[in-house]
């Protein structure tokens, strides 16, 4: 017996594996709730893996499963392709196939999303089709279709998301068991948090796949990974999220990308948080986006961003989306890039030279006279004025009788290579002992 | 000159308050930003306010002003009419026959579609046009698009939501400065957080007319106000946010829609929250909603759920989507009530008696031997666990030589008309001195 009835939207998913599984296993289980709220079915019928008997397994007898993933593409009564690959290599070829055979695509992928969007959402609008990605940022968090449409009455200012959870996760337990980064990241891969590879997640790369799609459709501009300033969290020490938390922040690592009147700042590192924000109390493995806009102020979407299920509710949501505006005109439809691609704009990226913020430094120094007159002398000559400044009593740092101890000053905005003078001053007073930690800091107002 | 373009869609504004500026502002301000999302102009032609002079000097010459809102409604050029002017009154009358004129209806009327949801959406259903009200709950936060699009693939379990910003400034001015209810309202009506006349928002029926209508579009059940149990924070003292402090919990006014096998759940009362809950540190007027789902588990929505332009930034996120679905066939766009008309189910609304919770009970008693024992033992014959106590000692609560003291309980789940026996047993004890505060809580999971 065929599931199929009129009135459905046929579904093809390649690749079965987490997330695949997870789409199918949604769908079958709420079958009625998404087609009371749809309209119309929403049918997986074909699925393509190239572990043909695994997929079988998972799919039952109504579902064909191919190992080649262009007979999905070839069949005519396929309308929507859903591609949960990843990477950059098959995965784009495919999701190009798809949409030259006049499919709807959605896709989890931010990574081949962020690299080759523009090859990608031009493609698709030569076809007339659509091609969702509500799965690829921040998993099942409606936060494309709050950027897309929610807040389109907005000019947006800024947006700054905790967008990869495995390092908040990481993070999280720095702070909670004063564990340092090495540790913490192998209880995470223990607990299924971090990859056994987990670069991509630790030096920011995931991050700001995710980042560079949320500053296109924030602002109209393309997709730019490739100008994303990127730094992770390998180097953080537990000592840098004490500190931190003693002047009343917390270490987060934060997508962030804000509207200047010289450009777009799109970059991705660890940032000092007040504790006080609601952001900086987003635990363990979740998600959370802050987007602060003119009309609205500051709005924040939090929840899972990862995992089968969750992501799953986020290409479920976009296929539903897809099965109502379906048979509209395509004009009508929400532009890729939230803006009509006519009316995408090169305001450019700038380099992180260019980019304001302020700065929690931590310099480990020798405990002698003087040494904060000297530091702080060469911030003040180069227009860096501070905002605070914690000195640790040489033995509180290393013990009795230490000779060295550590400085912690916070500084109000100034801009990066400024601040990037001044380290180089301060890295060369004899009294600054190791090279100095700078962490950014975001006030979030 | 007229601004009107060929692509624009026209709208008309009835009455132009705080929000009605709002939208008129903002649609000004950001009209370049909003066409190169929509691809169409959308444009107010005509406003009605009966202060036509105002409303003249508000919104410039090339807008006609009219004091009779009719005139807009039988103008064959406006598409969308968007009603401004509240209450159950002339704002029902306006709005039938807005669509009876074949207009599409924006509204951020939450006491009207509360009350007359199901008589409008039904009309609007036979006239083919659509009704939108994102605006109608927690203003500018897009919740309305979540619940309805943004989470389509899921069991929508529960929600919950801090949805008035005055009673949770109130609250949190409690708990800051220890004031109590009077004062803090005073307060709060100073610095425009509450209105003159407060009663809708302190006595919860405000909060409860949001409640109804995310009840209706999480579960695909008609909008039912009528059998909301509603409870405001009037009676709660500032020895009841200290006491609830130390058990480690806030008390918020939340919004509550949850279904069981039973039936649905929706109530508006003060209730207990885990402070380490995101929820509970939503501060001020700000206003919060948090959704658990199958599949994609807990998410949270935050932001300003009032004021000028965060609700014309929901207004306006309206009247785009109905730019991109004006050409649309009606049977595509997004149902009214989230789930197809004819799919509206009707899973009783339960009676409170029937509501399962957990309770935090403050009795004020004498101060002798057996008094916890008593009240226990109520409980226990009842099956009602209890979770943690409280004792205060005579002399902390009354001061030196006291003869009474506070006894704080905290129960596990039970049924409410079990709860409801218990205290009408504790409250006939003697040495129980005054009425029993009961406050519920909500551990959010």
């Amino acid at each position: 017996m065929k599931l199929t009835n009129p009135t459905s939207i046929q579904v093809g998913l390649l690749g079965m594996g987490t997330v695949g599984t997870g789409v199918f296993n949604v769908l079958m289980r709420n079958q009625s709730e998404i087609m009371r709220r749809a309209g119309c079915g929403i049918e997986v019928t074909m699925v393509a893996d190239l572990d043909t008997e695994r997929a079988k397994s998972l799919v039952g007898p109504n579902v064909q499963v191919v190992a080649d993933a262009r007979a999905i593409i070839a069949n005519p009564d396929i309308a929507v392709v859903v591609e949960l690959i990843g990477g950059y290599g098959i995965a784009k070829q495919l999701v190009l196939e798809a949409i030259e055979a006049g499919k709807h695509v959605v896709t989890a992928n931010k990574a081949l999303l962020a690299v080759h969007g523009t090859e990608i959402f031009a493609a698709a609008q030569r076809k007339g089709v659509m091609v969702a990605f509500e799965a690829a940022v921040a998993g099942g968090i409606p936060i494309i279709k709050a950027l897309r449409e929610g807040l389109s009455a907005n000019r947006i200012e800024w947006v700054a998301g905790i967008i990869n959870g495995t390092t908040n996760f990481i993070l999280s337990e720095m702070r909670d068991k004063g564990l340092d980064f090495d540790v913490a990241l192998k209880e995470a891969q223990r607990l299924g948090y971090a990859e056994a590879d987990p670069t991509f997640d630790i030096q920011g790369v995931d991050a700001a796949h995710k980042a560079a799609l949320m500053s296109a459709i924030a602002f109209g501009v393309p997709v730019q990974f490739e100008k994303a300033y990127i730094e992770g969290i390998t180097a953080l020490g537990a000592q840098d999220i004490r500190y931190a938390e003693q002047l009343g922040y917390r270490i987060k690592l934060l997508g962030i990308t804000k509207k200047t009147a010289k450009g777009i700042e799109l970059r991705v590192h660890p940032s000092l948080v007040p504790a006080k924000r609601l952001i900086a109390n987003v635990e363990g493995a979740m998600n959370a986006v802050m987007v602060h806009c003119d009309a609205l102020g500051t709005t924040l979407y939090y929840g899972k961003g990862a995992g089968s299920e969750p992501t799953a509710s986020a290409v479920i949501a976009d296929l539903v989306d897809i099965a109502r505006l379906n048979t509209a005109n395509a004009a009508q439809r929400v532009p890729y890039l939230a803006f009509q691609p006519d009316a995408i704009d090169n305001t450019p990226v700038l380099d992180m030279g260019q980019v304001v913020t302020s700065y929690y430094l931590r310099l480990n120094v020798a405990d002698e006279a003087g040494v904060l007159a000297s530091v702080t002398s060469i911030l003040a000559k180069l227009d860096i004025s501070i905002d605070a400044v914690l000195q640790r009593e040489a033995d509180e740092v290393g013990g009795e009788g230490a000779t060295q101890t550590d400085l912690i000053i916070l500084t109000h905005d100034c801009v990066e290579s400024q601040m990037n003078l001044a380290l180089a001053q301060m890295q060369q007073l004899t009294t600054v002992l190791s090279p100095i930690t700078r962490i950014r800091k975001e006030e979030l107002v």
